[in-house]
């Protein structure tokens, strides 16, 4: 074990891109957990959109990340030091941890995970909040209906992908927009989407009359910008968008473009409702169980890009917004 | 009675501001009712925002009016002859007649009314289809519960005025955006708004913050444009906008402008949605009778601006793009 904790912290709230100059790559005394903490040793860390909202000023739904600061990370590492009787030493966990090696949380805060089960990284993706998000954001504010057709962006993505499985159990048409050919296989051939879009390759909107000929009952939207207007023109009457993200617009100069063709809302009488997975939190151990009994059948499946080299964190954030990334991006900090 | 039936017809798209050159004025000989219709003397037309958009071609909620054909208009008039067993001469009915003084219609298609109960411009009016889009457009679409905050655009407008007494009478405090001191007083002063935003004199944002300083529950849009904008920054957690128009962009030549902020929608889990007014008809009369109880008890007031001149239809029709109009927008075309 390191004598030291590597850790690292926003120094500058990012304009645009994030760049390396936004971020200070240090090291401190590793943390004494306080009474009702426990220190963890961070293994593997994940790499959200969200974050580049999170290092902007400015009310949000959850306080942004203060100048000086560690960077805030969703992560999971083992307990080696526990001050309380919820944890004890060698036990695996989840949460906010923080970009950094070691991490003193409150206990209340972790989940346990057990990775005799499934990998670390997983636990981030699927078994985490992105498969949630997934859960929720498409059986609460999506509300598929078996038969309807079922759209979402960012399809290869950690999201993603959990959304088109779950709505083909539910028996709906799914399809997936992603960019480039090797990502759209993957959603028809390896997650059984009914149809692909490759958006670098094709039109989207003619891409969406060649895939769902008759409309789009629901749409769940990771990226924004041309895409969502895109599907806009497209819906079905009584159709809903989940908003889950907007990644094509995270890194704006300028300010966010919005749908233009949102009086499509009025013409079918449609909704669009935004989402934010916090709000099912009492409901997510009935979720996760429900996502476990799906992936022992091989019902639901996964893949997670994982990449290493704490110091490199605003390089790899960056793979999300330029869609480098296939899967759950996770950073790894620790060797298994 | 003339012997000619004077119509407008549509016979360009008009593009950007309605032209005069876009229509012709001419003259016809009076209809024959064929089986089933009944031949309308034509007494007032509504004059309605919606009508910019059955203007262009393209998929809407209607088909758009072709080229060539009578402009279409809600009115309301007197059977002069009948080959319908639901009506005789002399009766009195609202539907859609077209920009003409005389018009065959079949009579399913037609409701009566009693201008001996209230005008006939409030037939066209609170009564009419804009009483009943701000009834279920704010009761089943913004879903306002005592006690919340209800802001309207567009608020002296024919459904704004109405949106926000109902909204009164269900225990809700009511902030209207209106442009000009006359018709933000008559919001406050006439029909018991709890506070105005005179777009025209003040900042909407700062507007907002002054008369809703804890945040928007219902949104009520018949704007569109900057002031849905504005509006996107100040919602309360699970706000709900109805979205019933957007006046500002009907004569854009350029896209529509898209709301920038409406990733607000996902911050505050806040949902938007359209709504067209034909998908509650099976309701009207209940809410055509609880409207009437209201108003026969003081608590509805309604204001109707009436202009007359069939020939001039475009320039009073821009009035309401120009926001000239003072409530319900109607011509007369037939002497009382």
């Amino acid at each position: 074990m390191s004598e030291q904790n590597t850790q690292v912290k926003l120094i500058k709230r990012p304009v645009g891109e994030v760049q390396n100059s936004d971020f200070e790559v240090g090291q401190a005394p590793i943390p004494e957990p306080r009474d009702g903490e426990v220190l963890i040793k961070v293994h593997s860390l994940s790499l959200d959109p969200a974050m580049r909202g999170w290092m902007n000023e400015g009310k949000s739904y959850v306080p942004p990340v203060g100048i000086g600061e560690v960077m805030r990370a969703l992560g999971a590492g083992q307990v080696i030091r526990s001050r309380d009787a919820k944890f004890k030493e060698g036990d695996w966990v989840s949460g906010i941890v923080g970009v950094q090696e070691y991490a003193a949380v409150p206990a209340k805060e972790l989940t346990p995970i057990d990775p005799s089960l499934a990998p670390v990284a997983k636990y981030l993706g699927v078994l985490g909040m992105p498969g949630m998000t997934a859960y929720f954001g498409l059986l609460e504010v999506g509300q598929p209906k078996e038969g309807e057709t079922v759209v979402i962006s960012g399809a290869a993505g950690a999201v993603g992908q959990v959304v088109g499985q779950v709505a083909k159990l539910k028996g709906c048409k799914v399809v997936g927009i992603a960019g480039g050919p090797e990502k759209c296989r993957f959603l028809t051939e390896e997650l059984g989407f009914d149809g692909a879009i490759d958006y670098k390759a094709e039109d989207v909107k003619a891409g969406l009359k060649r895939t769902c000929p008759d409309g789009v009952d629901v749409f769940f939207d990771n990226v924004g910008g041309d895409i969502l207007d895109a599907v806009l023109t497209r819906l079905r009457m009584h159709a809903r968008i989940a908003i889950c993200g907007a990644i094509s617009q995270y890194n704006n100069t300028t300010p966010v473009k919005g749908p233009s063709n949102y009086m499509s809302l009025l013409v079918n009488r449609a909704r669009m409702q935004g989402l934010v997975v916090f709000d099912y939190r009492h409901q997510y151990a009935a979720a996760a169980q429900e996502m476990a009994g799906w992936m022992a059948q091989g019902k639901l499946k996964s893949k997670e890009h994982i990449v290493r080299g704490i110091e490199q964190f605003p390089e790899h954030l960056m793979m999300l917004f330029r869609g480098e990334n296939f899967g759950k991006l996770v950073l790894q900090v620790a060797e298994d």
